[in-house]
């Protein structure tokens, strides 16, 4: 019911898709690229998305007209402004403005060749994007008023940009007069997509930053970006401060629910994370945090919400409902972050309440809707996101996984920090350990978790059911393993079997172990997981094998042994290279949509290019995960 | 030079015009109008400019889809919402959407039969606006979210209002989930324009309401609005407190060069006397401020500056400066008017320094640009606007009358107050005068002394030169009024001649008369305005005895005696019932914005149908001045 039934439930099937090509004019080889976009996506966009560069100022505001584009095969309608832009004869030979042109048809696109090569920076996973930032500085020198010349101050100012069509808010009006006169009008117009925020006096050009969070429940991360170069100047991180109240969202909502003082207070904690790092990153850098006039932030929307100080209370139960899917408009100060005055807030679209911001950005940095290759994407956490597909189609889902992977629930359990182990190999007789920070082991964390039950599964002393072999049964099989295998207390006046992985005496309740209700807590996570992307495999009505890679987000995705969480049946059963971590995806799509418009647009598009599959409630999902919850044989 | 070389002074000329007839398919007599406005006017506004009601509930946005007309002849584009309207065959037909269809050629133009038939209200002079205010209250009882429905809240809203394109600002998002749960999902959404500004619990639709301010240099009037029948529940006004800086714009603006906190302290009384009206209409009304969700203030540019804390300097020098020509984005709150917290302040754009905000306003409500007949507009004060023209074709001056008609500068002169003479009538052997309240006269206001030198010149007692007769010329003439021929003390040493018009005792000096400086000064002042309004004559190539009407602004127009004002040349020589006032044009102005959206649009289309003459500083302004400063013989 629920698998094939899908379509009925979650948000709408993905747009028809139309396949564009284009060709270069001035090249032998003509062949650009091609891409497969969502049906209405404009030529500009899908060829920026696909890192095409075409002319243009405005960054496709449809002002500039300097996108000339010529249609060679495939319908394509005239926009508004295409008359403006083109002659007759031009129009009826297939010229028109590509950030006008709406895409509806398959087409072939030439582009002529680019008057200014633009620059382009690597981010993500492997991504070549076009330098198109929404902030833009133009250096004007600008005629004084005369008699003659009585053009106001503010018009004054934007007919220098004529390229652009501009919007100014009453605070830079208050300001433009005495800047414009004190500067003997030789400016810096300051512009952030459609909006001149700032007039500075002199040619400033050459600061121009911008700053992207990656605003996670555990790990708050800032990245201050030069947008003339596409480059990072400093990158720091801290805990976030809402820790206090819990590890994970729901420990947060549930905060909110019972204290009417606690969502004002975790707004502050947010706040003030986010304005701890902006200092840190501008002291590393050099920057006066007035020269950022951009800030983009990417986090669950759970993390959004609570430093937007809007109530999370309907995300945290059923039927899970967010504010607003589109992201809300908000200046830095909304989030307590102290940059340009008026620098606004960018935020990412939400699918829903658990495939939210982090997510679209994280799929922004894999580029997953414009890969012709089906890949998975799985970005382990307490809750737990998936998306399964490629340029032709994709699906999304969300597991409950719990917080087994950040240690949490499992005895000997803590976070990948020093003391951690992270890594486990086990031999006839020995256990080798990898430790974090080369000390003293004082617990396991997920990716060793991980590991150690690989290992034991790999030779048998961890049976599929999850069973852990008894002291005897050991024996047999491992003779020289059987010391680890030991009772301890339960704590709730019996015992349970474990298995020691470093000793701290003789004592193995003192040591460092996996015990039989961790397996248990494993099991239940694996399963969570696995439930979610075969769920998308037969939504897709594909075979795991058709999948070519998986992309593991998140410091988890990073430590983990790409061999182990095959044995286990955390991801499907690919060669290891083919598994792969991508690091900070939420963080890299935060940077990514820093550095370009057109980008932006494309997280936007996402919406529609994803059919997000709900499986909270159904009673097939249950089904599924307890077939899910034994190990592979 | 200045009026046959004006077209390179100023601002542009007006754009081309087009002619528009509007023809009625349900009727026998098939014309419903016909309007002439500038190239590129939508068919929905020029309508709605002319009281032609076309369906429509998103006034004009291109949402609704609902103003279909039919282009029976003239050449019109294709939009690119009217594909999504229409279908290949209607097109061709000529159906388009009135709101989205751009007249750049004459046009005739079916209209449907009207589904709704819109309220109107009279308003300004005569004018017949129909009910289309940006402020809309709409009514929805919305499905409750469930697993199979998790669209969002905000989207939720949205949806039930589909024939809008709405925004929504980070506080309504965080006010929205709280309201919508509480009230069982049946609320009442706010829109202005195309931003959703608040969601109030269940039906509040009858409550909507909208402020209109005119914030005068001296009087500031405040109306409150009922926007569901466009009638004021309403009125009054006070003192600009302001005035304790001076009388007029130039006092206020050199204030603020003199002392570094005049700006700070201007705007706060502003505000304190906007704040204080707002009370005072809500009071008398027994309406909450809170379901005030839109002002609209008409002001001189001065006055809207300093409102806003822009600093006026550039305004008050050469080359005479605007901060901004068209409306600056403002809040009622930036004004200090503390209605709905997130009501929108309208303002009007300016056509230069001295035709400012307040002039288009004025405009507005007189309809001078939509009519026919030739009409000259003369807004008299210390600044004085002069427009000229018709639907054909319409020019614009400022005009430095200097205070004579407020009062200022004249001997006996003071403010249209109890106790000032507004009415003289001199006959062979005594003077008639009225005053204001029926009290003992203590001074003179404008009219009356516009009144008394009229009289004297029609006797023949005042020389067209301006040289009052002595008492032995009088006598001859006069014999029963020579009494009156006295001279006082100059202040200087010397004597002057006056005329007493009202005697306190037997002293000349102690009486209320009328003296040879103060035939100078309103000689002066005549000057002023009657050089501002021959050089337009001339600009446009017409005759006087061409002018059809002469509408006059303002409360000194409202007591002027027309007879007067021909006889001592102020205006032309036209029929007295030629001659109207016309009363506050710039707060009629505001009540029309407030209750239109297409209005608004008028007001933004007169900066191009108007041509601004700037007469100030230049040497043909001065000779025809100096010609204008004898009366008609």
């Amino acid at each position: 019911m629920l698998l094939d039934g899908a379509d009925e439930v979650g948000t709408q099937a993905g747009a028809g898709r139309v396949l564009l090509r284009f060709l270069d004019t001035a090249s032998e080889a003509r062949t650009l690229g091609e891409t497969r976009v969502p049906s209405g996506t404009t030529i500009f966009d899908a060829a920026s998305w696909n890192a095409i560069a075409i002319d243009s100022t405005c960054g496709g505001h449809g002002t500039c007209k300097k996108c000339k584009v010529r249609v060679v095969d495939g319908a394509i309608g005239v926009s508004d402004l295409d008359p403006r832009a083109f002659s007759p004869d031009e129009l009826a030979d297939g010229w028109r403005l590509a950030c006008r042109a709406d895409a509806h048809d398959d087409l072939i696109v030439e582009v002529p060749p680019l008057q200014t090569r633009p620059k382009a920076a690597l981010v993500g996973v492997g991504r070549h994007v076009i330098l198109r930032p929404a902030v833009q500085k133009r250096h004007v020198v600008l005629d004084e008023p005369s008699l003659e010349d009585q053009v106001s101050d503010l018009e004054r100012v934007f007919a220098a940009m004529d390229d652009l069509e501009l919007h100014a808010s009453l605070a830079v009006v208050r300001e433009l007069g005495g800047v414009l006169r004190r500067s003997h009008y030789d400016v810096t117009a300051v512009v952030v997509d459609d909006e001149l925020i700032a007039v500075e006096p002199g040619d400033t050009t050459a600061s121009c930053r911008a700053l992207a969070f990656d605003l996670g429940t555990t790990t708050v991360v800032a990245t201050l970006l030069d947008l003339t170069t596409g480059q990072p100047l400093s990158v720091r991180s801290r805990l976030n401060r809402q820790h206090t109240y819990g590890a994970d969202v729901i420990a947060r909502i549930s905060a909110t629910m019972i204290d009417g003082d606690a969502l004002e207070d975790l707004r502050r904690q947010a706040h003030s994370t986010l304005a701890e790092l902006t200092k840190e990153v501008c002291a590393e850098a050099g920057v006066d945090p007035t020269e950022i006039y951009e800030i983009v932030v990417a986090g669950n929307v759970t993390m959004i919400q609570l430093a937007l100080g809007i109530d999370p209370e309907p995300l945290g139960m059923a039927p899970f409902i967010v504010a607003s899917r589109a992201p809300v408009p908000a200046l830095a100060s909304d989030f307590g972050v102290d940059v340009h005055p008026r620098a606004p807030a960018v935020t990412f679209p939400a699918l829903g309440a658990y495939v939210g911001p982090d997510i679209i950005a994280g799929l922004l940095a894999t580029g997953l809707t414009r890969d012709r290759r089906t890949r998975l994407f799985i970005d382990v956490g307490t809750n737990c996101e998936i998306v399964l597909g490629s340029a032709s189609e994709a699906v999304a889902t969300a597991a409950p996984a719990g917080p087994a992977f950040e240690g949490a629930t499992i005895r000997c359990g803590m976070r990948a920090a020093d003391g951690a182990i992270e890594g486990v190999r086990i031999t006839d007789s020995d256990v080798e350990i990898q430790v974090i920070g080369d000390s003293e082991p004082t617990g396991i964390c997920g990716s060793g978790l991980v590991d150690v039950v690989a290992e034991l599964l790999r030779i048998g002393l961890l049976e599929s059911s999850g069973r852990l072999l008894g002291e005897d049964e050991a024996a047999e099989l491992a003779p020289g393993l059987v010391s680890r295998f030991r009772r301890v207390p339960n704590g709730k006046g019996g015992e349970e079997r474990v298995f020691v992985l470093a000793w701290r005496g003789d004592d193995p309740a003192e040591s460092v172990y996996l015990s039989q209700v961790d397996v248990r807590r494993l099991q239940e996570a694996k399963a969570a997981i696995a439930t979610g992307w075969k769920m998308l495999v037969r939504r897709l009505g594909i075979e795991e094998t058709e999948i070519q890679q998986v992309l593991l987000g998140g410091s988890f995705g990073a430590y983990l042994t790409p061999a182990s969480a095959v044995r286990i049946g955390l991801v499907p059963p690919l060669a290891v290279t083919r598994i792969v971590a991508a690091g900070n995806v939420a963080g890299e799509g935060a940077k990514i949509a820093a550095l370009s418009l057109p980008e932006r647009h494309a997280a936007t598009a996402l919406l529609d290019e994803i059919e997000y599959v709900e499986a909270s409630g159904n009673a097939d999902y249950n089904d599924l995960f307890l077939e899910e919850l034994t190990f592979p044989a």
